[in-house]
């Protein structure tokens, strides 16, 4: 019986990246110029499948960096001059405002408790941010913010760019990029391939804002900065040399997702989910929601308190499916389980299955 | 026949990559966390065969990025306090200087002519500099600093900080550590491989400053910082999910490398450079050395000034044999030839023959 790998991220690559990689290889892209039409053709490709994949207006921009980790120092040094306003409710959004705190910018934030999401507040920004940061699906937790309550923050601060660290839930989240400003992901979550790729989807606002930050001195650092990324996207070009491979199999893998469809992608994800969630209700000693409320639950990564979890992570490792432990505070009490794309509604239905008879053995 | 790419990077890849690349997936490594045994073991052997091939101290420690230019730009954000010192004779050291300044630091620099060296010159560096710069070998020009005189900018500096861009010399030219506090390179050059990593070396010296200056809060930024890649080397992991399947490909190349072993490739370099000098002295009308002085003519890249590069550019490619066109201005009348391991000395005999052909035709 086949393996799987439910972890939330380095996570199950899709049969297909070995194929796209080797292709690559054979078709020379691994020793070609970030100045060449070749290079352009394959950029070109996969701004094209994103753009239709993700919903994201032509007129967006999308750039490619070593990790999404990078873009939160990127923001940082090309988009704030006074301060940022961060949604810190877990590890990752933690880490976002740690970046830019490290910039000595002064970044402020409203924070919850893990497991808890905002669903329920009214967000107050100080009036000298240039920005507000939320992470739409908290890794470390698995509690999202939904795409309304994003909306309504950009209606309530439409002056404020609004980034969005959509890591662990595009393409399974929609978001209306009429109300986001920047967005970005890597692509070792739900989009099924090896780390070391980050991607970053900014609008016109954006760029406007660090070409005036530039021109006033206002930035820091030459490094991937928002102004050549600009410069060089305009034909499909990257300011130094890129990933190519990845970024061309990354390509392939969103022509794939495009050829499916991402409402069919999401509604198996909501299938997943369904599985998972009848799992613990028909468990309740050995499995509790560590989200309480369910308009908070992650849509891509499920997170269950299991008390300590050495025996459950071991038996299922035995069984051939390997699902993550918990983060931080976490580990050694939660169990955490992916509801990606490249993990098949079957093989949900074994984990259930297993978790099952892990618990009837108790 | 085959084609050969004779690029300065990125480059003929080594047969073996798409093998290895293949292989670390059937083994499951571009699903695996930078947290996991697996991940340090792949980690461990590949600081090992670098360390081995480059004769680095084993005290030294061994950093991964997404490129060498974002160690550009690490080595400002975390090791300069006051400025930094640069040797600028091309466009790759003249960008590292350029990071320096972005970064709102003070750099100064000693500069010369694109095609010249610094191997007649004494460098005065300012006595409030942290931290000197120079580019080992410049891909842009040709042009190398050869190893006797950087030991002597350290002996005659002892208390700075000495940072060598090797990103197109390691692993043929040799460095001596006991001088070099830091080095870095990118893999897409003399090792073969696609493009998408960045390798840093550093001493205790570089770890020491480091962690001096973050206590005063005179370092910036949160990304990659030198105390974070320190405190996560000695077991073997990352900060962040770093490209797993490149370090362990690394790892690979370097154990052939070491197979082969480093004296062996260096002398197949010698040859290679033979043929093409003996080339360039055989048709003196049509190709002239771009460096006049022998010993500031790099080990890797040969650049020759043509004339008109167009002709000689599309003949050599119809023949098979993609050469490099020259660099900013120079691009269209030099052509780069880049001496790397993984074209064998067979393709520069061939290389010879069709450019000579060539020349006859004129």
């Amino acid at each position: 019986m086949k393996n799987w790998n439910f972890n939330v991220g380095p996570s199950q690559l899709f049969d297909s990246v070995s194929g796209h990689l080797s292709e690559a290889i054979n078709l020379g892209y691994g020793s070609i110029s970030h100045r060449s039409k070749a290079f352009e053709k394959i950029y070109q490709h996969t701004d094209e499948q994103l753009k239709s994949l993700l919903n994201i207006p032509k007129e967006n921009s999308i750039f490619f960096t070593g990790s999404a980790s990078e873009i939160f120092e990127r923001i940082g040094q090309n988009l704030i001059e006074n301060s940022s306003h961060h949604l810190v409710n877990g590890s990752f959004s933690a880490k976002f405002y740690d970046y830019i705190h490290s910039l000595k910018l002064n970044p402020t934030k409203s924070e919850k408790a893990l497991g808890e999401g905002f669903s329920n507040d009214e967000i107050v920004v100080p009036e000298n941010a240039d920005l507000i940061a939320l992470t739409q699906n908290e890794t470390s937790t698995g509690v999202m913010i939904d795409e309304v309550y994003i909306q309504n923050i950009k209606k309530q601060y439409p002056d404020k760019i609004l980034a969005v660290d959509m890591v662990s839930s595009a393409p399974i989240c929609s978001l209306d990029y009429g109300y986001v400003d920047t967005a970005f992901f890597s692509v070792q979550k739900c989009f099924g391939m090896p780390a070391g790729l980050g991607v970053w989807i900014v609008n016109d606002a954006v760029i406007e804002k660090a070409k005036k930050l530039e021109s006033a001195k206002k930035t820091s650092g030459a490094h991937h900065t928002i102004s050549d990324f600009y410069k060089n996207y305009k034909t499909f070009q990257t300011p130094c040399t890129p990933n190519v491979l990845f970024i061309y199999v990354l390509g392939k893998i969103a022509e794939e997702m495009n050829k499916i469809g991402v409402e069919n992608i999401r509604l198996e994800s909501i299938k997943k989910s369904e599985i998972l969630d009848s799992m613990i209700q028909s468990n309740g000693k050995l499995l509790q929601h560590s989200v309480e409320k369910i308009n908070e639950r992650s849509k891509t990564v499920r997170v269950m308190n299991v008390g300590d979890n050495k025996n459950i992570l071991e038996f299922l490792n035995k069984k051939g499916l390997e699902v993550g432990a918990g983060y931080g505070p976490n580990k050694n009490t939660q169990i955490r389980v992916g509801i990606f794309p490249a993990v098949p509604v079957e093989a949900y239905e074994r984990l259930s299955q297993e978790v099952l008879s892990f618990g009837s053995l108790g």
